[in-house]
């Protein structure tokens, strides 16, 4: 099933759906009996998977981590290796993972560091040409939790403009260094105009919550689907984390059959970008595509989707800081 | 086989070795010979297995272990990822699981910390409303083993009646802090009414040792099939673990036709809980009843079952503790 | 083909290979032409395996390395799982690996620690009943590189004397802790009247050495193929090891065609004697078993089977040390 | 194919390629069409696999890393055991590779560590006559990033000119320790009269890079094919590390049909010639033969092969440092 005809095909489901809610008859003349599954998501999916395509290199600040950075040089001495390390990246990680998505019609969302998008330009506008979606990182490869208000905003609106600048596209969703927000973040991002972000575990589908009484979604990131926790930190081969791909995939999709799920998926350039990486990846989608109602999507278009869908569940957990 | 319907056959099993200790003859006008075990359970399982589903979140005190422990922020920071990261537990994770057991109509041992059930009372509900077993894990999550008597009576004591009166399950069976007993820990249970505890990781089979002179059942533990451990800890894939469950399975019901042999498995609610693990462990789950007479047992059901079975060994390594 | 049947059968190809290097006529009457390795081994084998089974359990100091010494409790405070972690070695592991070897007609070598035999008597009986190799591994769990001569030749006496007053075997063939000798650590030994030493990683065969003056084997140790390196230390899971396990036989069992080989694998009462890793290596023993003339045997008998033999190399790598 | 004859075969693929671009008959009378890939490599492969067998045993500095360096000795304590597992690389480990090499008749880099080659001279020559690249890898194994120019350059020379008397092959490639160059590092080598050097990872391909103005080539290396970091520093077993060479094999030869590419292999005496893991390199060479136009390759060759070429890249990132 080619994943660009899906949608229709997902209307034609729902409208099967609401005829008869367990089972449907295929296309007229097709004696097959088709099991259909509820229609937990608007486009009829019956598991959405969204992969995150983290742009960052030339963005690392002096001693970022790095296969080298368990043993750092004294501060000054600039550690060659692991500047090499990081240009991989731009190099060939990204186009590598490039080329995979157009080769599947996916398209993903790129969480891109401001001042990687300075540094490689052509990268930015490369990645939003093919149509995925660019998302911000901040300015920096830098903390944002300890910031007070007034720079953390400054902290996330630079990042915003330098990427429009180059890129043309406003973004809409946000990703902090490791995930680590501030307990201002989600107000920062409403004040922006953000619509998301996505630095939260709790769950395998969107929600939304409230700040300063408007509505926010949260976008579920992942730690296990994630190449910098499995391969980088956890020393994980890349067979490992094609099984574990697979493992959450075949549990997802069946779940989706009775409520709404979400795979989320993490590939940074450096890491994912490598040749055994994108190879596992590519087999992973091969065996996602045998499946029917999978759709790959950018985050902002999934945001879009449930803000006003009464299906999304609403989860005020955080309520305490975001009023 | 289903395991509902084992327990009659297994009853046939006992009486069809007691007539022929190591064949016996199938079904009526079949020819196939069975060989049959001994019987070393009362209920003539070849092989007992327990899972225990912890359930902790909610509890955990601040700055807890998490995949963002390894780099804390300063106290009085809210690490919100690694929050979230918890939330999972009770959002999905012990829910997932729920449905896990309930599909092979599995009961299981859950270990509820009791400020776990205080912050997350439907949760501890609905397991109990499935036929698990609620078992004690103390009232917080904290160190027990460096406490005086009366404060770990306190501790255990409190626990207890919290969920209780959540549950109304008043349990029978404890598990430590990370396995970590104080000297008095099982006079503790003993004065409380426990029947077994579970911190012990010296046999594959349960055991009675004597506490304040009376029998006390100490249950097996596992660090082998444990998702904290081996998940958490030594980072391994999900296929590894499963790797783990089967070769263990194999080992022990083999040896399970000779004597009394018993398999433990943990999971927690945020680790245990994702989606790849339950996949997994479904695969585990059915490459098991591909044999015959396992049996998957609450840990109480089996406590009840060996205390006065005089084929029950008996075991005071800690008597200089226990009197 | 049955390992106890080997070594005739194995006199045989000697003869055979005699008369004709490369290729040998099978048995009368069969067409079958065998390709036959040449006799780098007195006993014909192609390739000898020797498993080093470690009995230290009860013999381990206060916090010693175990799954929990990561956090080690304050001095005087018991461990109470950590201790049942090691008990596990003498109430299931051990046993375990001896239903093992005898399913196959193995026999193996036992470093056996003077104060673990002394607190399990009955287990250092049964290893040596069964017919393994009672070797020695020091009197305590402890370092022995820091000793002097006079206090290392103490401490390894004491070991010996005590396990042979148990066992009644006295043994040969030296182990230290963790590998680490002292410079005199050899000169102790031959001065003990002892034929080997195990605590060089340096060759895949065994070879000579000469300590004041005299002939001394050095048999090679393995951490490739180690569960407290793997196991503990590295975290494998048991398909890892096997897989290990299957590499390295593959690949030595063909060079043994041009040359004597030898495979080391060693085995630790708690780690190596758990379900899964039995199970692991019975399934390389059946892997093992699939090849003709691969030998199982005790570091004893393969020492003295070299010490005289021509063919047998000579390294006096540390000479500077064992004159 | 034999790797062997490959040349010549490829000299007609170009020819076909240029009478048309993207398919060619195969040979005469036979109907199958070929799909030809472009010429990005002169020599018509379509993928160029170099491998570095590094030899440094018998240079490692005292306390060097090995499996026991985590736990140190007292200074002036020798580390027996630690010392022998170096010596495995000189004994068993190189001599091993060596025959692997043969058997497919692949010539390799080998990156010698001048004292590596003073110790152990017979094992220099065994490489260099079996028509192995002898390339450099500093006179000692020491930091070199720390040093000034003229002590850098010391450093240098006196290892090419130890390597040179021993084995009669001046080197044109070098390797740094751990990789890490001095900003120095390119204008000693270029000063010297190098060719290229490997300590880059920006790329999976070589290109030119201006140093003093000359052309210099930068040869890519590898973290992910590197035994000291995967299998010792990571701790992966051999059948992660087949794996990964598969998937970056699979991944690389599939781009090779459009761009120029290069897959990077590193394997250590003391690490990479163990029984597994050349087991596990002799299945990858054999996956790799399945597929045409696989060329292993020594880096000089390849620098040479490229530094005239107009399609070899050009990249100046560090040209900060090499006027």
């Amino acid at each position: 099933m080619k994943i660009s005809h899906l949608l229709p095909m997902a209307l034609l489901a729902i409208l099967l759906v609401s005829c008869n809610d367990s089972r449907a008859t295929g296309e007229k003349g097709q004696k097959t009996v088709i099991k259909m599954h509820k229609n937990h998501w608007a486009n009829g999916a019956q598991l959405v998977i969204s992969v995150s395509m983290q742009f960052e290199t030339g963005g690392q600040p002096d001693r970022a981590e790095s296969p080298f950075s368990g043993s750092p040089l004294p501060k000054g001495q600039p550690d060659l290796p692991a500047e090499s390390w990081y240009r991989y990246g731009a190099n060939e990680g990204i186009y590598r993972m490039l080329d995979l998505w157009r080769k599947y019609d996916i398209k993903v969302t790129s969480h891109v560091v401001g001042t990687a998008a300075q540094k490689y330009p052509e990268i930015a506008r490369a990645i939003a040409k093919d149509g995925h979606e660019i998302a911000a990182h901040g300015i920096a490869w830098d903390n944002q939790w300890n910031k007070n208000y007034a720079d953390e905003l400054t902290f996330v609106k630079d990042g915003v403009d330098m990427v429009e600048k180059i890129t043309g596209q406003r973004a809409v969703g946000y990703n902090c260094n490791w995930l680590r927000r501030s307990p201002n973040t989600l107000k920062v991002l409403q004040e922006l105009g953000f619509l998301y972000h996505i630095d939260d575990l709790s769950r395998d589908e969107p929600f939304i919550t409230k700040v300063n009484g408007k509505k926010f979604v949260v976008m579920p990131y992942t730690l296990r689907n994630n190449d910098i926790v499995q391969i980088a930190g956890n020393h994980w081969s890349p067979d490992q984390f094609l099984s574990q791909l697979k493992h959450e995939f075949d549990q997802l999709y069946a779940e989706g059959a009775e409520k709404r799920r979400m795979m989320s998926i993490s590939f940074h350039d450096r890491i994912g970008g490598t040749p055994a990486m994108v190879h596992a990846m590519e087999e992973f989608i091969q065996y996602t595509k045998e499946k029917t109602n999978v759709v790959y999507m950018r985050k902002d278009d999934i945001a879009k989707m449930v803000i006003h869908d009464p299906k999304t569940l609403v989860d005020n957990s955080e309520e305490q800081y975001n009023n």
